[in-house]
């Protein structure tokens, strides 16, 4: 199949070359040239632009920063938007408003492109693998004719509703994800203050009703002194930003939610952006005055 | 054995029971007759005072609501503290603050008497099966001593560190389990809102980085239109009392376990302390102007 994907990052770069993998031809922009000439040398053909990307693609995936970045490369100067002919499906990667997502699949769906939401859940790690969660919004016909290709990308994949919706779900992972990690600093800095080993405490709660997956995966780094990503704290942060501009459009106070993007702020002006997201535990050495104790 | 009990609410009376059926002889005291009775046909003796149930017992068993409950029957008239003969080990299966867990035990040494705290995690479902969680601190010879006994009532039995570890565990487990609570119900009441059905998010994101035990167990009973504890919304703002009190007494700033108290100190002024802790939705559905919707 004609493939396009735009968005070489991390997590992009991953999926683009596991399409590639699955037997597809596809054709590559990116801002910076390192990943287009790494996936060029392994069969990939360069654009010069989104529009050109889109006349040569029957499907094409984005995975962009931020909404900003997902609109100026469909709606811009040389945009995918002039080049899509009917019957393209866009799938964006990208981790955006919900309320962006379903604007851009109006807005498409007039040029007879049909845009599906997919963010994605599972780092790079994940991304390198196959093995994301895919959470898919838009026309369920959309959805299964783009299947085979997300499961050359993921592996836990669910069509969660209309358009916006895979978006929506994307919001509700991140606000319960940001929560695990910052209850995870404060009970660890909590333990140690108190004079209580934050390992053992770990070994105590895990298996309880305080279970999760950042304890199971996250608490290790930590205490292997490994703060390095994973998924980067400001994207944390930009995320977190989506989730309460999600709550003011829908009308939904998120107070616990409001207070985790003021520790990913204070993270951020810390000098902490490219740390992992669990390393918002160094906000809470700062406040609590500590340093976490990493087991003997 | 010669065992005490003394506090036979929905855990105390299941666990002075596992007692009882591994054996052991159990004096029980408790301030309603319900309990005694039932657990006297049982073949348990009965005390009329803390003072009498500590001059029959080599261990002493405790679970009352809160840390001046733990005082009064150890301290107060008629109170423990003038039976115990020395060698005698309290092990208290109350959550408490870990300062007055060490004051106690501070306090009884000078009595020969040792003093564990031993808080347990696992709900009245737990304390009925016996396979509690049960995070003890204080000196180790006498948690091994116990351990027998502990092995009657817990699956999970941890030594966590000296006086007040387990509860500084249980405070750590709390900041966890209510944190996961309110991050579900912003996240639930954010979907609906946003126009996508809550329980097709859950299945989404149930199984990434959000993964967790409040979203395996307690969605479904929220979709089932279930708001019965479990574990009471009065017991979880209590617990989270404790964490705030115990981040002050230690230094440490908890912002967002400080808004979660809030959460659950709105849920009591609602009108609502006996519903299960995850019933924290009902806040989010007063903010929201909004009922969560169940699944068709």
């Amino acid at each position: 199949m004609q493939l396009g994907y735009i968005g070489l990052g991390l997590m992009g770069k991953s999926m683009a070359r596991n399409l590639m993998k699955a037997g597809h031809s596809v054709t590559i922009h990116n801002r910076s040239r390192a990943a287009v000439d790494e996936l060029v040398l392994e069969g990939a053909r360069e654009a010069g632009t989104p529009f050109e990307v889109a006349q040569s693609s029957e499907v094409v995936f984005l995975s962009l920063p931020d909404t900003p970045d997902v609109e100026a490369v469909i709606f811009g100067t040389q945009g995918l938007r002039g080049g899509f002919r009917p019957g393209t499906i866009l799938v964006d990667n990208s981790t955006i408003q919900p309320a962006a997502s379903r604007r851009i699949a109006t807005l498409l769906s007039a040029d007879g492109v049909t845009a599906l939401d997919a963010p994605v859940s599972g780092g790079d790690i994940g991304a390198r693998e196959g093995t994301l969660a895919i959470m898919v919004g838009g026309p369920r016909p959309a959805f299964e004719a783009v299947l085979p290709l997300l499961q050359a990308i993921g592996k836990t994949i669910t069509h969660v509703g209309e358009s916006g919706a895979g978006q929506v779900a994307k919001a509700c992972n991140q606000i319960m994800a940001a929560a695990q990690m910052v209850a995870m600093a404060e009970l660890l800095i909590l333990a140690q203050k108190s004079g209580v080993e934050p390992s053992r405490v770990v070994e105590a709660i895990r298996g309880g009703a305080a279970q999760c997956w950042t304890l199971d995966v996250k608490s290790p780094r930590l205490f292997a002194g490994n703060r390095q990503p994973g998924f980067k704290a400001h994207m944390m942060h930009k995320d977190l930003g989506i989730i309460l501009e999600t709550g003011r459009v829908y009308g939904v106070p998120l107070p616990m939610s409001a207070v985790n993007l003021q520790l990913y702020e204070a993270m951020l002006q810390m000098g902490m952006p490219g740390l992992d997201n669990s390393a918002v535990i160094g906000v809470y050495e700062a406040l609590a005055g500590v340093q976490l104790a990493l087991p003997a």
